[in-house]
């Protein structure tokens, strides 16, 4: 396994508000207080999907303890957006939930020879995958660990626009896997998630986090940036 | 294990909403056509922390494959807000993300001789083991699959409000977890997750849940129960 937080985001710098930065302190202080060094490692099981590791780890107070761990490389999901608004989603029958679930196009990223893939190229191959269309473009808006208590899971959400069918030559979807794309307006999107019906929370995150971003003032470097994106979502600029 | 849906809420009934009940159709045919039938079902690892299952599955239209499976018994996260609007979140050290996290307080069902633990009251209990603070309303407001592609982990999502001090017979914390308690403005907790601060997908969703549902207009069965809620907070009634 390659290093597992290689994908993941540093925190942020201080942001000069001062409620924020009370809450970076916290977690520093937190950091040195509670910090639990991992002084042994062994896998204990080694599956297709997951390898669980246990770690003996040795807290600031000399105490030890021992933790189960579920290794998984990381992950992407996408809001893919098209220019009337619309956000893409696909169903899958999941069998963990013993039903079908609509949710935000996603997927592991890719490990070949102890190399992981990045996490913006695996964001363009899933969107295709999934949903047979491409985009010209793929930033960034956010990302968070699926179940931190015993899961490296970490998830970078992609915003994908300026979308177009892939055409003759598309990657399809793995051999496993049976989706159905729908399409709808971002509101219904949201409504659904407050009618239950989005049940899924990397996808009821990545969808409120989308909203907010296309409602809130950004930041003046961001501005430029968007401005094209904002043109072409129908939306007043920033 | 028992029953891996036991605290699953069921699919929506139709809402009336066209675009909400073209979702649902869409959902139902997708169970129909996409199933996959468990035919045999093994442990393949049973650890401290979860089990790995393997399924032999077969579609709808005979094709035969086999799925790992993440089991875990389900979990419950808490939104415990205060008579003057402030969010408890808990920071704890996660050595799955290499550094210190702030959360929402949550925790996994317990499971007794095969028997799990009731979610409301895994709430209550996480609630004060985690914070130090008894609920004398808990509501649940939401429910959300982790990582539904290979781990069946659950999470129901609980308001809780008038919050007062345990005393000094109050559970404590696990004896493995070290905990402090921060509380916030709401506001301050949707900035936090904007900056990038929160970065765990059960609290983003969480508290941008209840941001939601505090804004906006209830059904009107909803009212009668909510207005002293609404009046705790400040709110003005919808």
């Amino acid at each position: 396994m390659t290093d597992p937080f290689a994908n993941r985001r540093l925190r942020p710098s201080p942001t000069g508000r001062a409620e924020l930065d009370a809450l970076l302190t916290e977690l520093a202080i937190a950091d040195a207080e509670l910090e639990e060094r991992v002084v042994k490692r062994e896998d204990i099981y080694r599956g297709r999907v997951v390898v669980v590791e246990r770690d003996q780890i040795v807290r600031t107070d000399g105490s030890e303890s021992s933790r189960d761990v579920v290794v998984h490389p990381g992950a992407v999901v996408v809001a893919p957006l098209d220019g009337e608004g619309r956000l893409f989603l696909v169903v899958q029958y999941r069998f963990t939930g013993n039903g079908a679930m609509l949710e935000l196009p996603a997927g592991s990223l890719d490990v070949h020879e102890g190399v992981r893939e990045d996490a913006e190229l695996a964001a363009h191959r899933e969107l295709e995958e999934e949903t047979g269309y491409r985009a010209g473009k793929m930033e960034r808006i956010g990302g968070y660990y699926s179940a931190p208590g015993f899961l490296t899971e970490y998830l970078t959400l992609f915003l994908a626009t300026d979308l177009r069918p892939a055409g003759g030559d598309r990657l399809s979807p793995d051999e496993d896997e049976r989706i159905r794309l729908v399409r709808l307006p971002l509101g219904d999107a949201i409504a659904a998630i407050d009618a239950g019906i989005i049940e899924d929370s990397k996808s009821i995150a990545g969808i409120l986090l989308l909203a907010r971003r296309l409602e809130a003032p950004e930041p003046l470097s961001r501005r430029a940036r968007s401005a094209d994106a904002s043109a072409r979502l129908g939306l007043n600029p920033p």
